[in-house]
C-alpha cells in the first residue's frame, strides 16, 4: 500500500514529506489508517541517533491511534472500522517466558520497535506513525475503548504505559505515596494515573510555578527541589518515585526522599547516570530501577482503565507540517503536555 | 568497669593499647567479657575517618563474641556464663515503625553504632570490640547457639548478617540464582549462606584462581568477569547479585547479568558509584539496591540458622598485638577470609 509520512534522512536533517510503501497484509495483519500520532521526546532522540541504533530514512512515531481499514483472513479480534491503537512495539518472539507472561516489552529476543526496528520476517526497517497508514500484526494492535476522545488517546501508548507499568509493577494504590519528577509528557501522565489509582501524589520540581498545574493534574502537593528545608522534611516520605527526566541528571537529591525499601524508577533518561552515592541506598535499603513501556495486556488494561475513568493526556493538536516547530518547542519543554499530530492534515497523493 | 582496648587516636595513627572505663550497668544492661572480635574492613575505614563521622579515641570492632559476666536486675534473657554476641549496633529508639518491625538497623532516629556512635542516654562516644569488655543493652545482645565453634562465630555479626539480610529480603531459596561479587569477608559468607539457603551460587571474579576456593565455599561456578564471551553468555542469568566490593567500582559490567526484575545489592562500597548506565536498568527492568546489616531478630535467626547447619566463617586467628599487621594484610585482601582477634591475648592491668 502506498502511503506518505514524514521522515528524517540523516541525524542532522529536518523532517520532510516522504512517500513509501506499507507491506501487503500477512495472514495475521491489520491495516490501519492513522488518525492521530503523539510526539514523544524519544522521536527526537532517535531522529538524531542519540542512542546509536537509528536507521534512515527514519519515520518516527509510536503513539498511534487509527481506524482499521483492512484485516487479513486470520485476524480474529478486529474488523474494518474499529478504533485501534499501536504503541512502541509491533512484534516480539511470542514464545519466550516473558512473551508468554504478556511482557513482550521484555522479550528475550528483543521486541520489534515500531520504528528503527527490523521486521522479524523480512528484516526491513520498521517505520512509525508520522504517516498516513501502518500495517501491524494483530497481536500488537490494541482496542480503543468507546467513549474516549479519540484525538487525545495517542499519548497513552507511550507516555501513558511507560508510567502506568511501574505504578502497577510496584503495586501502587490507596495509601501509596508517589513522587513524580519532571512534569512533561510522561510526568503529567504519571500524576494522573497514580492519582487515579488512589495514591497520594507529589510533584517534585525546581519550578514553584508548576504547583497550580500539578494540582490541576491531580497531585496533592508540589515539593520544591530547590528548597533544602522542604526536601529534608520530605525525607523518607515516598514509596515510589517516577523519574521522567529525559536528560542526564543527578539522582542524589532525590534518593533520600524514598522510604525504606522505596524505589526510584527511571523511565526517561537513557544513558549514564551522574554518580549516585550508595549511602542512601545502603542506610535506607533504597532502590534504583528502570522500567520500559509495558506489555500488550498491560497496555490494553491501561486503555480500559482510562476508558472507565475518562483519563486523557493534555494535548496540543498540530498539523503534520508543524512538526519541526513542535520538536523545537518540545526541546524547550514548551508544551502542555504532549503534541498530537492530526493526521487528517496529511494528504497521500493519488 | 576498667578495661583495656586498642584504639586509634587520630585518622593517621596506628592502633595501640588504650585503657578506659565501661559504664556501670544500667537497669537493662549486660556486661560481657569479650572472647573474640572479628576484623571488618569498615574498622579501617572508620579509623581513617573515610566516611567523615569518626570520633577519637576510636576503639573499633563490631563482631563481638563473649561471655556474660554480669547482668542488671531487669535483664530477663541472659545470665552470667551465657555465650553471647554483639554486632554493629548497641541501641535504637525501639518505638518507631522500623524498630517495632525488628528492623532496628533502619531505626527512624538512626541506630546507635557499636563504635563511633553516641550513647542515647549519656551521649558518650561508643567504643567497640577491640577491647576486653563491653556493656550493652539486653535488647541488642544475641545468643550464640550451643555447638558452634565459639572462635569462629564473630564474623557472623557483620559479614554474616550483612549478606544474610539481603538474601532474606529478596526471598532467596531453592531455584534462586545468586551471584556474588568479591570473595572477601562478606563475599565468602554470601556464598556459604546463599548455598545453604538452597540457591545456585556463582562467584563473579576477575581471578580464575578463585574457582577452587569458590567451589570449596559452596559455589556452583565461577564466572570470570574478564572473559567477555562468558559474561555475555551469562547475561540475564541472576535473580540477585550481592556486590561486596568495598571500594569505588563500575557496576556496568554486572548489570546485564541480572534477569528481568533482578537486583544487584550493594553491601560493601560506601560512596559514589562510577556512573551506572540506565540502559540495562530500563530495557530489563533491573534494579540497584543497598542493604545495611540486619535487624536484631534477623541476626538471631542467622545465628540459629548457622547453628543448625553448622555454617561458620573461615577465620585466621590473631593476637591483639598483631592487629596493625592484620589491617595491612586486609587492605591487600591477603586474608582467607576474616581475621578474628583472640581477646585472651590482651591482659587488663590490675
Amino acid at each position: 500500500m502506498k502511503t506518505r509520512g514524514y521522515a528524517v534522512q540523516s541525524p542532522k536533517s529536518r523532517l520532510a514529506p516522504y512517500d513509501f510503501d506499507r507491506r501487503e497484509l500477512r495472514f495475521n495483519d491489520v491495516a490501519i489508517e492513522i488518525l492521530y500520532c503523539g510526539v514523544c521526546h524519544s522521536d527526537l532522540h532517535q531522529a538524531r541517533n542519540d542512542w546509536g541504533w537509528s536507521n534512515y530514512p527514519l519515520v518516527p512515531g509510536h503513539e498511534i491511534v487509527g481506524r482499521v481499514i483492512d484485516v487479513a483472513p486470520q485476524v480474529k479480534h478486529y474488523k474494518v472500522g474499529d478504533h485501534v491503537a499501536v504503541g512502541c512495539m509491533v512484534d516480539s518472539c511470542m514464545v519466550c517466558d516473558q512473551c508468554r507472561k504478556g511482557l513482550e516489552q521484555l522479550c528475550r529476543e528483543g521486541n520489534t520497535q515500531t520504528y528503527c526496528g527490523f521486521d522479524r520476517i523480512t528484516n526491513e526497517p520498521t517505520k512509525g506513525g508520522y504517516s498516513k497508514h501502518i500495517v501491524v500484526r494483530e497481536d500488537f494492535v490494541l482496542r480503543v475503548p468507546d467513549g474516549l476522545a479519540l484525538s487525545r488517546v495517542a499519548p497513552l501508548l507511550c507516555a501513558g504505559i511507560t508510567t502506568y507499568s511501574p505504578l502497577r509493577t510496584w503495586n501502587i494504590g490507596p495509601g501509596s505515596r508517589v513522587g513524580v519528577i519532571g512534569l512533561g509528557g510522561l510526568g503529567h501522565m504519571a500524576v494522573k494515573l497514580a492519582s487515579a489509582l488512589g495514591a497520594s501524589v507529589t510533584v517534585v520540581s525546581r519550578t514553584p510555578e508548576k504547583a497550580v498545574d500539578a494540582k490541576e493534574l491531580g497531585a496533592d502537593a508540589l515539593l520544591l527541589s530547590t528548597d533544602s528545608a522542604a526536601m529534608e522534611k520530605a525525607a523518607s516520605g515516598f514509596d515510589l518515585i517516577i523519574d521522567t527526566i529525559p536528560v542526564r541528571h543527578d539522582l542524589n537529591p532525590y534518593l533520600p526522599l524514598l522510604d525504606v525499601d522505596g524505589t526510584i524508577v527511571l523511565v526517561g533518561q537513557v544513558g549514564p547516570l551522574a554518580e549516585p552515592t550508595t549511602v542512601p541506598l545502603i542506610v535506607g535499603r533504597r532502590r534504583i530501577a528502570g522500567s520500559p513501556i509495558g506489555g500488550i495486556p498491560e497496555t490494553q488494561e491501561l486503555l480500559d482503565f482510562c476508558g472507565r475513568k475518562n483519563i486523557l493526556p493534555d494535548c496540543e493538536m498540530i498539523r503534520m507540517d508543524q512538526i519541526n516547530e513542535a520538536w523545537e518547542r518540545m526541546e524547550r519543554a514548551d508544551v502542555r503536555y504532549r503534541f498530537v499530530i492530526d493526521m487528517a492534515s496529511l494528504e497521500v497523493p493519488a
